[in-house]
């Protein structure tokens, strides 16, 4: 038993609200337990440099966290000038995901922004982040075809993500803050709907760990990415 | 009458939730119409350089807005790697207005931040700021008043501002956005319980404007600030 | 009895020297008492990216103070690779002063640059920035007219700014560095010629104050600001 | 068969040259093909901030490519302002893959900066550094032993990695610059001599892969890194 | 016979205002024809870390220009974020030249800072800043010893430095801005009251020059320094 | 005679290798003693805008030390965001000396970037930087004729550059770092191939020195720049 009472392969409750941003062309505000991330979705009709002339469009992620999402406040990144090396991984690998799924040649010369703010944290925020931004961008691309601008939804499927570890010789499934810190491995999942994977980025905190780990960890990691499919369905759904 | 019905004496809809960070010692959600800013008060047991060995306290803030709060997406400060000029300003404002009413030497050599980032905007989120962050300040200090670490709470009075402004020719209360961006006059007004000015800036941004218009300007500010003391009382009495 | 023999309505001796610098389209010294200020105005011939096309000009400032200005040495803000929050809204102030009194669409697509570097300060700078740049433009200005780049002055009206501030329950005019550090409150007026305001910011540094207070100091400033006027005139009918 | 003529499980000519800098305590110029990467222990005696009073040492790495170590020149980050995420995010990584085999404790208060400058890029170049890394490590550890400083060599294992990826639908090893940037999907595995896993990182650049062809890519790895210890050891026995 | 009707040994006209800031320990204004340069020297009762407990003191140099100095307006370093690579070399050798006369063990565990800024410019700035500074840092030492923080002046000998090039074929002295712009060399000299050398900067712009010219040049500048010490001697006399 | 076993008319072993990188136009390593530079020659087909439809190339340089280059480890300029002013100094330095022997009109609208990376350092690395950069920029060049972009190479001769310095009261060659720390004159000289200047840039680190001293720190620096002269010419004859 977890100390918040949970199985090793429960997820924390999970809400993805939808449509909470009146400017953003689409957003929704994702809480798994106590971490909460509001992902805008932002169009803009143009693309980076290096897509120009190609005919195809792009999808990027911004992520940063609040100064109090954090248990001690933690300095702004705009204070100290700069973009932190986590920060930019992070975007980096939100950025990546959901670009695995849109079919960017039908999408068009534009660029669409995911911007995704951690309210408050409690671990996962990275995971949260991708499977929220899913939602944030499937509704700005229906505002898109609503507009005229589409005629159809270019995605290929959908994404999510799930962090898997190992504490206490356990496979644990979405570690929160506090099983995160003192756990001997760290693995981010993403996965499409057709349970392929677009990521898999395991890490060793304390011990190395054996390919027999890696592969419990895959398939507790597969468990929960595909209730987070049902939640994202069920908010596109409604 | 006003685009959305108001009248010119008229606030926008105003609510005040408290504690909506479970990290942080006190917190607040204001929204006002639209204008959505999330405050935060987080407690640091030290003081800046400046005020070391005074035995006195700190209070200071920041301020940020959410890529997306705005109709179109702006660009991250801390992307751009340096604070603007109107962020600097906003958030020096807003630390001069709360020290205005904070007992610092009763405070003890204890820091306040406030953190406000503004999550959805629609003009004067700099005042509603001043007014939230007075909400999260105060749970804050009540919260180490109940930890034994106050003996009271180090306030010497309520503060709150709201925003005027002369637009075709008439004096308006909060201005939102679409006002505020044609408005002749812009007022921001900074009011502690007891009636007196913390701080009053008026800038013409066309005409110059008249002593005259200055003091209509200041009483229909009053007028707003009393309703926004009503709104504070009524969330730290619950 | 002020420390330097002024009477509570009396202004330092205030001396403007015209076209102090052979490079500059317009250039004035301005010494309100041991505050000086090289104010120069430069014409480029182009806009900002935000303008182009509009038609108008453009006016825009730049603030900065030696780093022996000071009873004490400051850091260069260029060794410290940013600009501060007080130099930031200091340039804002002086930049949309002197913009309230430009016509801008009859100064046509080209920028004026006014630099006003502080060589010595002794309270009061930002306002004698704004009374020595209005000098600086006018004969900017003027040197546009003589080469037959503009057929008339693009000038509404004059402007010039002074400091008032309340110190031992006395409102106190053209405060300099050591009454403004003891100062309880402190406002800056800027004003038109036609005693319009343009920008009023008043500031408690220690007690709030009264609207009645307000008016005093308003009374004040007006009173400092006609004799600036009376100055600026002098030396541009030289 | 391969460009390069190699076989889908053949790396590409190893060699590494220790000692090539007379100044670091522990130095390996490490070449697999055409990538050269230059990498330098360094022995500080004293401990990040963060690590104060542990008793325990530390590690980390920092990670460079000349300008023109690549096929077109790239602009320096130094004369840019900043590192890139592709720079943080490696050297991140770099940092941890040590770390994890490394005693800590037994190091002492003392930090072993390990710097990877690649002279020469033709792909895998994180990995190189990290099988590299591991050399001048090795040797600035015993040079500390050889001085009396430590009684023994504070290493757990040996580390090394390589990449893999999925190439014409081909699980091949160690990718060159022209195999990696036209690769389905690339992964970089980082694994201690005892065949446990300290980072495993896939990532689809093209379309997502099966759990199957992850399992392959693994078995390829193990194959690579194996060859890799060999060569780690020849060099460190010489 | 040159542009401003001087002789090729014949250097611009020079006056040296000492004392022009109420501020600064020591202070000179210099011009040298239409360069103008204001120079101050500050204590500072503390030594930069790299000198601590070393019981001599450290004297250092800021150099910075108007941005209207100049002809065209230039953008400033402070919004710029950086000091350029210019920037950086002449303070570097405003600083080398004038520690090179100064007894840095009998001035003490304390800094002298010169800061020069230049507020007209017509070439010759860094030469000029050098003569001026010399004049600041010896009336900053007076003062202290006046103050009777040093019981002598802690100075070996003067310092003073002058421009000269060869423009049309002839070595020229004190090169104006436009002289300067259209010379092939350019050189720097920087000599002691007793004749030797502290600093030679020579640079080909065009055509790289002989052996001959250099002493040219070097007998040139010879002559030109003598006469700024005159006027150093006369300012330090007064 | 010196620590190393030198005459004081003795540069240290000189090599230098052509070719060493496989992606640039021109490379070189050069080896002076201890002192170890990589020097690359990238050509780009556009020049920076201030040359743009001039008809004329451009030629740069950057230099940069390995944080290891050095006894002990620096930081690198890249982790500090800016570059120091000693580097600053030196590639500017670099890119003139280049320039000095390039026949710009003829090179056409193009620009070479020198890169000096220092992979050792004993001291002498600028004028180790220019000697090697003159190889990578002449097989650059010859690249170019070879690939029928130039008719002929354009340089107007060869450039080369030494150190000398004053230590123990006698002119030596060649400075290693040992001697250079402890000279009392450091002088950089940049001689072509017919013998004239390019640049003389002689400090006093302790004592100012005479003319006479000047004049025989020229001598020695020719002397082995003609040295430093036949290495390069067996170099591109090979």
């Amino acid at each position: 038993m977890r100390p918040d009472g949970r199985q090793p392969d429960e997820l924390r409750p999970v809400t993805i609200t939808p449509n909470v941003n009146k400017h953003a062309e689409g957003s929704a505000l994702i809480k798994m337990g106590d971490t909460h991330v509001l992902c805008t979705a932002s169009v803009e009709e143009s693309v980076p440099p290096f897509m120009r002339d190609s005919g195809e469009g792009w999808v990027t992620a911004e992520y940063s966290m609040l100064p109090r999402a954090t248990s001690t406040r933690s300095r702004r990144e705009a204070s100290q000038g700069r973009l932190g090396g986590r920060t930019l991984e992070i975007q980096r690998l939100i950025g990546r995901s959901l670009r695995a799924v849109t079919d960017l040649p039908n999408l068009g010369e534009r660029t669409i922004w995911l911007d995704c703010d951690v309210l408050q944290a409690d671990g996962g925020t990275r995971c949260a982040s991708i499977t929220g931004a899913y939602v944030a961008l499937h509704l700005a691309l229906q505002h898109l075809r609503q507009q005229g601008l589409l005629s159809a939804i270019p995605l290929k499927d959908a994404v999510a993500a799930v962090s898997v570890g190992i504490l206490r010789e356990t496979p644990q499934l979405d570690l929160n803050y506090g099983e995160d810190s003192t756990s001997d491995v760290d693995m981010n999942i993403v996965m499409t709907g057709n349970g392929n994977l677009v990521e898999v980025q395991g890490t060793a905190e304390g011990e190395p760990f054996s390919q027999e780990q890696l592969l419990q960890l895959l398939e507790l990691g597969r468990l929960g990415i595909n209730r987070l499919f049902e939640a994202q369905r069920a908010v596109l759904a409604g």
